[in-house]
């Protein structure tokens, strides 16, 4: 696997595997890998094992902009050494771990990317700015690596859903892609944040997925009214948890706009403090 | 010369002359072609006048994304018949012409670049919004392209600065070159808009380059603060025409900082209103 820390250096390793006739696949990371990230990593390579057609490229990078000015960014796990390791046996052709300021050097951050609409909502209430930060990123790392493929979790849902509109929006030539979320055995979605526990909010954490699933089986037994659901959820987060939660809501699935009637395909998202942890998680409804 | 005016069937061009090895050169316009356009599509022409190693794209849409509410989107000149000709004749390979539900189709228009800062100062005060505009729709033709090389002219002094602070900040992997205004031979640089002005409007408006000139002059002997050259211009632009002033600044050339003392490369950027018709003119100083 190689590495490069600088932009040129990427960009030469990626021209090369370009110029081999290479379908390049962006898998966009803040690093402390989990299953989560490395299935997706795992998929691709399993694609083309004999790395002829594919080439993996994974980046690390604890984007500051997406973070706000009371949030976890200086204590985000990091772990570079550990990371490498793990992205090089899920099949990983060239991994970009760039610095601060290769990506934001300095006078080089004026412009921003911004969604309107959806980034306000569910997670944009509680974090202002945090999409623009993610889209902006993005972006630059779209130009970067200019990927044919780019691979997100679904556990970031409104993240995915705000990245694929302004793909849409702004004409940028790469197919998102997203992947189930990897859940450990009791349920809980996999998180660089769950290292953040502690012992008796681990113990709780699973309740997210549990009201999730709930839920989803009311709608799936026939359920119409989002108001119900979300009831449900948040009194079964509530019975059976410290937790305190941000939001519960059901939406569209492909625009997460409101709705009255649950009459199309649906995700139910969360978002709940544990102690000094926040987590998310979501399931699709099909309806 | 080829024309597209669907994104599809534009990229399925490019595609192919890139595959021939060609490099490929975006100049956007809004059309109503004139030789300040032509003069870059025929330079570029004249590097490569076999038509075997650049490929040069036009794109002509008059982008609704940057003009204000009470600004002069629909009576903006077109001519798309008389551009194709013009065009052609220049030695451009493939016009670019889509309708704006092409550019902007329904739920496809929630993104927006916004460079912070330059856009909201000289022709930003009074046209707000507008450099949002414009680097949102360069942006999404510079995915849509994905060009080597994009040609701009100097007249939009601030259009260009706030471009190539996108391209930096954003990694977008094109080279943006600038040529200088063409002007009519009494100096009014051209514009699709100097078509708005009454005959006695159009006598006067050559002042805007000749006050200019005489600023520049002024450096040129020494002058070094921005006040005086100021005023100098401004006084010539009312002694010699009814124009009325927005502004006349002179700016750091590569950022467009303000600045005490003229110490570095300088523009000296102005625009002025002739009736109803906006103009804008601007040059460069070395010192």
């Amino acid at each position: 696997m190689n590495c490069s820390k600088h932009i040129t250096d990427l960009r030469e390793n990626i021209k090369q595997a370009r110029n081999q006739g290479k379908k390049i696949i962006l898998i966009p990371t803040m690093g402390f890998l989990h299953k989560g990230h490395l299935s997706m990593a795992e998929h691709a390579r399993r694609q083309d094992n004999s790395r002829s057609k594919l080439y993996i490229v994974m980046s690390i990078f604890v984007n500051p902009l997406q973070f706000g000015p009371n949030e976890d960014y200086e204590k985000y796990p990091r772990d570079l050494a550990g990371d490498s390791k793990l992205a090089g046996e899920a099949g990983v052709d060239l991994l970009f771990t760039p610095s601060v300021h290769e990506m934001y050097p300095e006078g080089q951050n004026l412009t921003t990317v911004n969604i309107s609409g959806i980034t306000d909502e569910l997670c944009g209430v509680r974090r202002p700015g945090h999409f623009q930060g993610v889209a902006t990123v993005v972006n630059k790392l779209f130009n970067i690596v200019l990927p044919d493929f780019a691979y997100f979790g679904q556990k970031d849902y409104q993240q995915v859903t705000v990245l694929k509109q302004m793909a849409e929006d702004l004409n940028i030539p790469v197919e998102i892609i997203v992947f189930p979320t990897v859940r450990e055995k009791d349920g809980l979605a996999m998180s660089s944040r769950n290292l953040y526990l502690s012992p008796q909010e681990r113990e709780e954490a699973p309740v997210l997925f549990r009201s999730l699933q709930e839920g989803a089986a009311l709608i799936a037994a026939g359920e119409k009214q989002p108001e119900i659901v979300r009831e449900k959820i948040m009194q079964r987060i509530r019975n059976e948890s410290n937790g305190k939660i941000e939001y519960v809501e059901v939406r569209k699935a492909n625009n997460l706009a409101k709705l009255n009637t649950i009459n199309c395909p649906v995700v139910i998202a969360l978002a709940v403090e544990f102690g000094r942890t926040r987590l998310i998680d979501n399931v699709l409804v099909e309806v």
